[in-house]
């Protein structure tokens, strides 16, 4: 493996957690260029040969393994935009940890664009976690526009956790997804925007299964003058059931939009939205502020449960 | 006041409960002309000189006094297009009945768009009720274009009750409302669709003023082949509160898109939504046919107690 900097190995560990190289399969990308990789008799990693980006082929019924595939950026002024495919065989289940992480010290602007497309095979389950990070004091912004498509096959399962807690000027965030017979996809989202970030995300799914059910939940803090923009869009074309919840905590001058979107096209679809948006409650920061912690310490304790 | 004939007494009836003149102010509109008109000491009713409609004056500190104001409709093919303003003065508890009815029983598409701007004054209260309906066998179909407009100043107060249950082939009604301090806006939305009626309801609210409500309850059943659109825009620019929910009932193959969006440009500003929309429980029909009720019969109940 390429010698990796002091901040890239903090990149490392914020994205990935990863403080070593993992066990599992594995494909670490720096700076654009593939910097590590590790197949197991189960999981092939394979470049791409039309375009930046890899394969990630996991055999039928391949349990309780893992794949990394970190990307960290340090060098100020790239724009790195990569296609990754999933080909996860029947009978699976795994976990897939992805994240980016931006060191931005320069004055060129950094963008990651990450494409993920997921082919789940029958009766597999998967885990996604993703964490997006940003960092560094240079006028160079950071850009992530993260791009995850999910086609889910009878019966799979799968399972995101989607998580940008700081750093990120500008990001829009498209997860599409379309569900067969008994299939079933849950999204946990975490977002905090500070200062003046952009934050934009879209999550469309397409309930196509008899017995589908898709649940996405959002929990997003806007400080500051930051600005977020919440879509989804569940469209229910047979029996199934969709639920989405957006939860959201304004600070500051924050400000947040949530549009979500039901469509039911089938007599058998059952599908329910919530969304609230608001500040801290009073009662709640007085309670912890009698606990003897100052108006800042309750704020960010709520904060931190709120995204936990 | 002109004679009106079975058809035409029956759409009074039925979007406004008249079998007899109403006491208080009154303008009836009958086929794009002005059939009956009252005042009364604190309420005028001008003609608009520049287009078609009338203007409702309300003078400061008038308590309970109604302004009934229908419109009906029996000539096939009629497009009739209405201006109404309502001017209500400070210090005011009144109630306004409008309604539109449509009896078409022609080859020609009879259309009525009523464009209603409410101007309410400080501490003023409006109870709005506005009824559409339509009937008639013959091929020409029935349109409905409502509009309404409300200015809230500080500490009005308005309610809206508007309903759709029967009749219209297509509509779009647009409701939209900016709130001042202290003021607070109140509407309960009903609607049904049958066959291959469509339906788009649209509802936007500036909630600019510390203070200001908003509460929009939309209650709507689709069945058959018929569709229903529905989106909702509240934008807390101030310390308020805003609550949107939309429950749909969805029957054989009806459809219901729901799209609320909310936006929290202030940091005290709380707003919240929710949506549902699904068939009738399975254990509410169980239960009612126990009782002795056919399938049809105890979906009508409860679709009543659900549109009530």
């Amino acid at each position: 493996m390429k010698e990796l900097n002091t901040y890239e190995k903090e990149l490392l560990h914020q994205v990935a957690e990863l403080d070593a190289l993992p066990v599992g399969a594995y494909n670490i990308r720096a700076n654009g260029a593939s910097a590590a990789r590790n197949t197991t008799a189960h999981i092939d990693i394979v470049t791409k040969t039309d375009k930046p980006g890899i394969d990630i082929i996991i055999k039928p019924g391949t349990v309780n393994e893992s794949v990394h595939i970190p990307v960290i950026i340090s060098e100020s002024g790239l724009k790195d935009n990569v296609y990754n495919d999933f080909f996860i065989g029947e009978n699976c289940d795994v976990t897939i940890i992805a994240g980016c992480g931006i060191h931005n010290c320069g004055s060129g602007d950094s963008q990651h664009d990450g494409i993920h497309t997921f082919f789940v095979g029958e009766n597999s389950k998967v885990r996604y976690v993703e964490k997006h990070y940003g960092e560094g004091e240079g006028r160079g912004k950071r850009f992530m526009n993260p791009t995850t498509i999910v086609h889910l096959n009878r019966n799979a399962r799968m399972e995101m956790e989607t998580t940008q807690i700081a750093g990120i000027d500008d990001t829009l965030r498209k997860t599409t997804a379309d569900l067969a017979e008994g299939s079933s996809l849950v999204i946990h989202d975490k977002i905090m925007t500070t200062g003046d970030q952009h934050a934009i995300a879209e999550f469309d799914a397409d309930l196509n299964g008899a017995g589908s059910s898709c649940n996405i939940v959002s929990r997003s803090v806007a400080k500051e003058n930051s600005r977020q923009e919440y879509t989804s869009r569940l469209n229910g074309n047979a029996p199934c059931s969709g639920h989405t919840e957006c939860d959201a905590i304004i600070m500051d001058h924050g400000c947040v939009l949530a549009s979500p979107q039901l469509t039911a096209n089938h007599v058998d679809a059952s599908l329910i939205h919530e969304a609230a948006i608001g500040k801290i409650a009073g009662e709640q920061l007085m309670k912890l502020m009698t606990l003897g912690l100052t108006e800042k310490e309750a704020e960010e304790q709520i904060i931190n449960g709120f995204l936990k």
